[in-house]
Formats: structure tokens, C-alpha cells, sequence
């Protein structure tokens, strides 16, 4: 039985959390929240103790921990982390700042220790089946993909301020996805942007909608479009084409049922939002972490993809910054 | 936390004892199995320990049975179950005999404990919802039900001579879907059938390919069309037509991922069979007999549904028997 | 360039006429209509002369008639036109008393001339397609056909008194279509039927729902289910099971547009009544007779179709007074 | 009766002529081509003479042209009609070179003629209720707008030499979409492209696939991608995202059968190219003209609509050189 701590005892760490419980192979030993009300309840409910950074990562027997606390505490808890022999998966990004983000994955790959970054949409079922075909050579040789994530609704402009912004907070899981099919580092990206959705969030200095240009060595494009609302709920796709077809993975519904009637023809809107799309995907993600930990396999997704997103995060904003595409 | 004791380690034991054991307020206490391999195995995955039915029954820390044993066993272990003041949850059918099931009944009323018969598709999501919103009156007054169900492949004929046929094996499902999708009991049944799919099947004295057509007493009508083998993977569908429009619930599948290529737009297949497409079906339909347990709710299914489709399959073999429609 | 007489200026003699006139091989020589009115507004939009039905057949130079006037003049036109020896094209029905079309039969088939039923459907682009993917062995052995037919809204009451009721005017269609997909003629055949959608129609002695099952030699089944009324448009969809897959046409719509928004996803409602959906079928259906006159092929659907459907309409009839599966 | 020249008997000069020669309130009086075997082989079958440019344009009878001859005549053409006082209909582009264009406008503008420009997919059904259902605010207020384009497969070498290349050739239909749709000019426009599909493209000096991004004054984003070849047929699709919602235009397909089998649930391929996808376009096209020169009313598309999408595909290919946003 694996032994892991969990920081951070909130949303989507209680996800993690229960994930954990429910995995044969694993559960949670510690939780360790700076809110120590959220803390002890999510403790009691998974069966473990509530202690602090320090003492957890002091325990031998801990094996692992699951970094699900607020983005600034990211980079110390990966460097404590690995310093002390735990294996280490921490929710996205390794840190708004890309010098202290290539710290951590210096520290890490010196400890030698897994990590892996939780870029969740790589285990979603039906990307990584669109990946597995392209990989398969269903299509031929890639030439586009596009990329379509839009959130149902704009979080609280308190949000945004320490977001980082909308490329490094939300794009980024787009970026990584465009890495990831791409099959070849972007060389050049532009980003255009608008503030449309809510003027608090212009106010506060961030842009609530964008559309972002990637393009590889041999010629590849890729197209992405974000949105901090969407009324019809979580909209998250997927399209590849190349010469030999097009592969699509459309979004997820709670049924199948259809009604047709005066309005027309009506079928489920996508599940709400990421905890309700993304359920097996947050599973999977745990069990490849615990493939990785045990059978010694590499992570699907790595330190290193956070730096990489991070890096064509950046570069989307000196795009939208100087009004040209940015040389990687 | 409620002590359950499962009877039969098979296929669909499994599923069950499983989910028993991933509900916060249930744990499987005993598990009970002619094959002891079988028996030692799953109960060493449920931390459960082996014991006989005796025994079982006997221990008055047990709350609730799950009945997933072979169907020569069901009425005797409901009323044992129900003798002994145990909440009883139990695969369909009651028993192939009629007039046993219904003596199964009156045990199972006079011990007054809640007994849940396991019509899993009335707790599939799609399902549910369709019949809900038929319910709320998204369609006016119902008139017409169309069900598909189709099977992937046919079972070994050494299943097909002890199933109690088609009929009581198969349709049985669909004829429950029926009567709680029509919201009046049908008093009209006709059955048509043949031996299309696999010829031992008929050698066997039973038919794999079959349609029926019920009537409710306010000219409600059903139509129902079953198969032994559907290339394509498990065809279950619905569609309910009403005065203010049609409400279709659809298969269901592993992703959202299509190809568009040389042959044609390409979407998944149906998931494979009820273990797939059902899966969160059983998990609602343990959850709805906790609800009873704990809660005194009425399940969503009983004892007394498990009858009346019973009752509708023999009425649809004496159909195909005269060429008439039966008077019920 | 083939000279035609269009018998009926009406709704569906105003499509054959407009349909003709588009034809590059043919064209309306005349128009005859009890309705003097009607037929010169169409003589003079289709360049053609009104005249009475002695002096059209007399002429020499007619090649074929449309047969589009009102049910009960049917069969005396299609008599009269034989003995003229003029191609001829009717809409269905034959006639609705089967002695009388079994005469006109006979008197076709001695004078030799080509005899195109309207049994329109089958002229439909997407059943056409399902028929000869069929045909050529894509799903292997058939088993099994559903038929949906449903139309938006029921007619008046005084047409349904002349109509000849719910099976030979509009089931008629469908009974057809399950001969055409089945392959081989139904041997058995059993309706259920009700008065759901509109008192009046019970009143004058109709029905408005229906469902019927028919068996072939074989042990091929097929279901049909009948409404006078759809809210959401007319509903036609034909799916057809066997040994290697299943084949279904859906319904056609006005454009691909889809919503997402609050109330959901919503798509088009299917095209309205058979003039928008049958377009293209109408015109294949001329093209199929003007090939039938110019080579000498033998057209789609004959009288003999018109006749066949006919008896399986009476057989549904005899079912539903009896109760009983009627064998043919 | 309207009297038309046709400039051009090839593939689209086919597809107009016979559209004028079907249309109640039109016909074709005479048919100029260079290749005089075309010429006279079309006018047959339209019932018009053969004739020149001069004698055309010089007979009083005439009141309508159209130019659908190759794109170095459409200048020429456009003037000389004007001058002759005839309502024009010419295929796109006005011209290649931009300042040529603008002067066929200013002398077009002078004449005060009617002039209606090819772009046709702005007459295609689904395109057009799209875009009626956003102007009557189905989806609140515009932010996103996103056009895929893309042939079944690459022109002839020969045929990119004289086209102008994609952007000029190919695009500009997307720009004009995407001006209608955004209902504001853009102000600035970024490409980018590749030569991915066929080497003999890029000997040519020209790209084959390409993404480009516009964004306009309030902030309305588009983004526009396209490639010369997709194996399953003509990939023509819309989606505009706004406050309210998200309205999407599908492919159009031959007929709706799906399969279902071992391969998995297969439906048809995309209409092949522009003649079978835009039928309907090319004839909602015609009633438009027709209607501004019988009732005076503004064409859908004019020369202005011509200039300024060709100023967009310009400002594409100094985007492509300068790797910045052109601003407008």
C-alpha cells in the first residue's frame, strides 16, 4: 500500500483525495491544509491524520505526495518534496515564475524522484484516444489541430489577480494539449485577445478571451480558442487533421436522451465544468502516477511539460504585448 | 455502516460486492459461493470472510443480502433472507416459475423487509432521465414506446436450456422498461419470434430474434424488438412519443472521438455489453436499496415488478403459441 | 420530347406538373380537373391546355398520364388510359377496394404500358441508399425492420372519411416500404391500433395510432408504428437489422445550424410534411417513368406493389377486428 | 421575362446558365466563350445564340450579365457591362490586382447598376440561417467566430499559377464569411501558412494550408483555417460564439443512413465540393440578383464586399512576409 500526503484539502484536492482512498493501491496518510477546519474534515472523511509539511515529509513511510494547494505554495512543496525522496504529483503550473519553475526541475531531476504535473485533459478518455489513433497513424501525416476550452463562467476577479492571467492559468492546459499533439515543440506563436466577458476582469488587467497561433519546424499550425464563459456550459474540444482524415473528440454529456418538440430537436448541454468532465480523467491521471511510482514508468505528462507550457504561455503574452508572432 | 452479505462471486457478484465496497455506509460481511475458489478470492478482495448461507443469515449484525446467485436459487434464498428479517437485494428473475415467485412474494411481504428486484436499466442514467422528464410532461400524454434491445452475441446454448428462454431470460428487462415507461399496465400482449441468429439456439427449443406489441387499457401501445447478436455491440434504446413530442434515449459509448476519412464519418460503437453500459446503473441501484434500508423509501423496483414481467413473458409464449393476442 | 397529361391539378398534381415542366425529355400537353379553375391556373403555368379526359386520351400524340386526381377516379383513369394505350403514372392508391385494383391490373397488364405506382419513398434519396447498401449484402442476412412513420398533424375529418382509414391511406406507405426492405412477401401479419390523437377521427369510425408486426416465410420480422400526429414534423426513419450490422435513415432537416445554449443543444426539426421531405423523391420518381417509357425498364413500384400493399392494409384490418395474427 | 448573357460555358457558367434557364422570371439570350465548342453546346441546350462580347452588350433586349469566364476577363467584362447599363452578376474576384478592382467600382458606382459578386456561400441555407439566428441575437453578443475550409483535394499546378494564390483564390471566400459574420471590419489580421500538401504548391511559389486570425474594433475575434486537401470530402463549417450561446453550421451530407457494424457507426462523407454543397447557394444566389434588378433591392453580396475581402487576403499575405499583424 502506497502512503501519501495530500496538500492542500480543498476542491479539487478533495478529488485527489478520494481518488486516493478508493485506489487498491494506495491511500492517504496525511493531509496537510493551511486551513486546519478543511484540513480535519477532509481527514476524517479519507481516513488520515492531519499534520503539518514538516512532519509529513519526515515520515519514511511516506511515499508520495499530491500537491493540491494554492499555486504560490507549488514550487516550495515540489523542492521540499523531492529533496525528501517522495515522489511528486503537483496540480499545474509548477510556479508563475518560469526562473523558480527551472529551479524546481533542477532540484527534481537531481532527487531522481518521479513528478508528475497535472496537465489532467492528456488522460481524458476521449483525447487520449484521439491521441492514440493520430499516434496509430489514422490520419497520416498531422497538419492542423484546433483546439476549442471555454469555461462555463468567469471565476471571481479575486481569482484572476493571482491567476497569473489567463494565458499561464487557463491557456496553458490548452498549450500543453497542443504540445502533446503536435508531436514537435511550436517555434512560433501569436496571441490575439479580448476583454469581453466581464469589464472587472479587463479592470484588473486581464483579458477574458483569446485565440493563439502555434506553428512548428516542418510546418504544422494549431489554433486555439479560449472563453471564461460559455453559457451552455464546460466546452472542451478537440480536432486533428491530416492528409489522410480528421479526427474530432466532441464534449461530454450526462445522457444520451434527446427531445424533440416545438423548440426543435434538444440534447444535454456538456457536463458543467472540469470536476464533472474530467472525473475519469483525474483517475487515470492517478493511476498512471501510481504506474510510475511502482513499475518505475515515466509520467504521461512531466515537469518539464509544465515548463514548456509555461514558456509558450509566456510567449503568448509578448505576442499579444508587440502585436507579432514570437520565435521559440 | 450496514453488513451485507452477497450471495454468488460470478460476474455480476463481483460488480456488486465491488461497489458495496466503494459506498461509505456499506461493507460486504460475508460472502457466500458454491464455488469455494471462487468464494475465498472475491472475499479476500472485499475483506469479507467465506461463510455458508446458514451462517449467514444467522448473524444479526447483518442488515441486507445481494442475491447473485444462479436462478435456481433465488426463491429460496429471498425467503430465507426475508424469514430471517434481512433486507433483501435480488438479481431478476424471482424464480422462472410463476407460481413460485408469487409465493416468494407473500413471504417477502409478511416479513415486511424492503426487497429490491435488480431491473438495472430503470437506474440507468439515460434511462431515468427520459423517464423523468416524460414524468415532468415534456411530451404531453404518452402514446406510443418503442424499446431496442439487442445483445452482442448470443450466450452458449448450455445458458440458453436452463435461461427459462428469451422470454423470462431476456425480454424480461424490456417488458419491465415497458410497464414503468407506460405508467399503466398492459392488457394486451402479442409476441412474434423466430430462430434467425444461431441455429442451435433453436435446436435448443428457444428463439434469438423476436418482437412484441403491448396495449395499455387507454390504447397506450409498446413495441419491442429483441436479438441475440448485434455485431455492432449492445444496441439499448428508447424512444417514448407523446402528444407534445418524442423523447429518444440513445446508446451509449467508450468516447466522444470521431474519424472522418475514406470510408465515411466514423463514431464509436455501443459499449459492449451491460457490464459496460450499466455500470453506473448497479451503482445506482445499490444506492437506491441503501436509501431503503436506511431510509424506508419504497425501491425503485420490487419483488412485485419482478412478477408482473414474469407475468407479461408468459403471456408473450402463449402469444406465439396461438398466433393471438393475450387478454391480461 | 414526351407529352403528358396531368389528371388532377391539385397540391400533389401541381409538383408532378412543376416536376415535368423542369424535365428536360417531357412536358404537359394538357391539364384536366373537375375544378376548371385549378386547371387553367396550371395549364397556363405549365404551358399546357386544359381539356377533358376523352379528348387528352384521344390524342396521338399524348405519350403518358399522371394520375393525380382524387382517389375515387383512379381506377377508372387508369383503365381508360391503358386502353389508350398511354404510359401512366398514379398516385397511390390503386383503388381502395382490392377487387377493383385487381381489374385494373389486369387491364394494364393486357395492354401492355408501362404502370408507375407513387409510392414515393421509396424514391427518397437516403431510403434508396439504405435499400441498395442492403442490397448489397452490408449488414448480411436481414432480420429485422422498424419502421417509423408519423405525420405533423392529422388531416380533417372529412378527408379521413373518404381516406379509406389510417391503413390504406397512410399505413399503406409503410406496408410498401416493409415489402420492398423485406425481400420477400409477409406471411403473417397483426395490428394494434387506437384513436389517441384526436376524438374526431374515433368518431368517424378511424383510428390515429397504430402498430403493426409483420412476418415473412423465413422468419424475418418487422414492426411499423403509425401517428397522425408529430408536433415536431414528419417523422420518417426506417432501420433495418441483421447479421453483420444495422442500417438506419434518419430524418432530413432544413439546414445543419445547432444551438448551444441554455436550454440545451438543439438541432432542426425534420422537414415539415412530405412535400419538403419527398422533393427529391418526387423527381426521382418522374425520372424513374420517363425511363420506364424511353427504355422500356420496368419501373420501381408497379401496380402490382400497389396491389400487394393493399392486401397487407386489409390483412391489418382483419387483425385488428379478430385479434389475431392474420396469415397470408 | 429577363434576358441574360452568359460569359463563360465552362463548369460554373454551366451551373448559372441552367439555374437562369430554370427560373420562371429568366432565360438565357445569349451564351460568349472563347472556346467556341463550349459555347455552342451550352446555348443548345439553354435554347440561346452564340455570340460576342460587342453584340451582347450592344442589344437593348439584354438586361442582366454574367461573368463567369476566367478571373483575368471579369475587369474587362464588368466594365464594358456597366457601361452598357446591365445589371451584373460576376463570379469572384473583381480582380487579382487591387487597384484595378477599385476602379471596375468606381466605374460600376457611376453606372448605377445593379452588381452582385459571387461569394455564394453566404446563399447556402445552413450559413444563412446561422447567421440570421446570430442577427436576431441568439446568441447575445458576438465574440468568436471560427470557419473551416478546406477542398477535397488541390487544384492543378497549372490552375495555382493564375490563381493568385490561396489567400487571393481561396481564402477570400472565408474573409467575406467572416466580414458578414462579424458584423464589424476587421482592423487587424494575422497569417500564417505552409506547404504541407503537395510539394509542386510550394514550387510554385504558393502555400496550401494556412491559419489566419482577425480581430476587429470591440474586440471580436475570428479565426479562419484552411487546406487545399481533406480525404473525406469538402469541409465547410461555422461557429460563432457569443454572451447568449454558440451557433454552429455543420457539413451537408447526400443522404442521413448510418451503419452501424464491426468498423463502427458510420455515416456519410461531406457533399464532394462546391457544385454538390452550394446548389442551393448558386440558385438563392440568382433569385437575389434577379430580385435586385426587378424590385431594386441591394444585392447580398456586391463589388464592395469583392474589394474589401481582397483587401483582407492582401493584408494576409503581408502578415505571411512580415510575421507581424497587419492593422487595417
Amino acid at each position: 500500500m502506497l502512503e501519501f500526503v495530500l496538500f492542500g484539502a480543498g476542491r479539487i484536492g478533495s478529488i485527489h483525495g478520494r481518488n486516493v482512498a478508493a485506489h487498491p493501491q494506495a491511500r492517504i496518510r496525511y493531509v496537510v491544509d493551511v486551513n486546519q477546519q478543511f484540513a480535519a474534515q477532509l481527514a476524517a472523511e479519507l481516513g488520515a491524520t492531519v499534520t503539518s509539511v514538516e512532519e509529513a515529509l519526515a515520515d519514511p513511510a511516506v511515499n508520495a505526495v499530491i500537491i493540491a494547494s494554492s499555486t504560490d505554495t507549488h514550487a516550495d512543496l515540489i523542492e521540499a518534496s523531492a529533496k525528501a525522496g517522495k515522489a511528486i504529483f503537483c496540480e499545474k503550473p509548477v510556479d508563475l515564475d518560469l526562473e523558480r519553475a527551472r529551479s524546481c526541475e533542477t532540484i527534481v531531476n537531481a532527487a531522481g524522484v518521479p513528478c508528475s504535473l497535472g496537465f489532467n485533459r492528456r488522460y481524458d478518455p476521449s483525447f487520449r484516444a484521439l491521441q492514440q489513433a493520430m499516434s496509430n497513424g489514422k490520419i497520416g501525416n498531422l497538419e492542423q489541430v484546433i483546439i476549442t476550452s471555454r469555461d462555463p463562467s468567469p471565476p471571481p476577479v479575486s481569482y484572476i489577480k493571482v491567476s497569473g492571467g489567463l494565458f499561464r492559468d487557463m491557456m496553458i492546459h490548452d498549450l500543453d494539449i497542443a504540445r502533446w499533439l503536435l508531436g514537435e515543440e511550436p517555434v512560433e506563436v501569436f496571441a490575439t485577445a479580448s476583454n469581453l466577458v466581464d469589464p472587472a476582469i479587463g479592470a484588473a488587467g486581464d483579458v477574458d478571451s483569446a485565440m493563439v497561433t502555434l506553428k512548428t519546424a516542418s510546418g504544422r499550425m494549431c489554433q486555439i480558442s479560449n472563453s471564461r464563459r460559455a453559457v451552455y456550459g464546460y466546452d472542451q474540444r478537440i480536432e486533428v487533421f491530416g492528409s489522410q482524415g480528421m479526427l474530432q473528440a466532441g464534449n461530454h454529456t450526462p445522457t444520451t436522451v434527446t427531445f424533440a418538440g416545438e423548440p426543435g430537436v434538444v440534447s444535454d448541454k456538456p457536463l458543467h465544468f472540469f470536476l464533472e468532465r474530467y472525473a475519469d480523467a483525474y483517475r487515470n491521471e492517478l493511476q498512471d502516477f501510481v504506474d510510475a511510482i511502482v513499475s518505475g514508468s515515466t509520467p504521461l505528462t512531466g515537469i518539464r511539460d509544465g515548463i514548456r507550457a509555461l514558456e509558450l504561455a509566456e510567449a503568448c503574452i509578448a505576442s499579444l504585448e508587440t502585436g507579432k508572432a514570437v520565435k521559440l
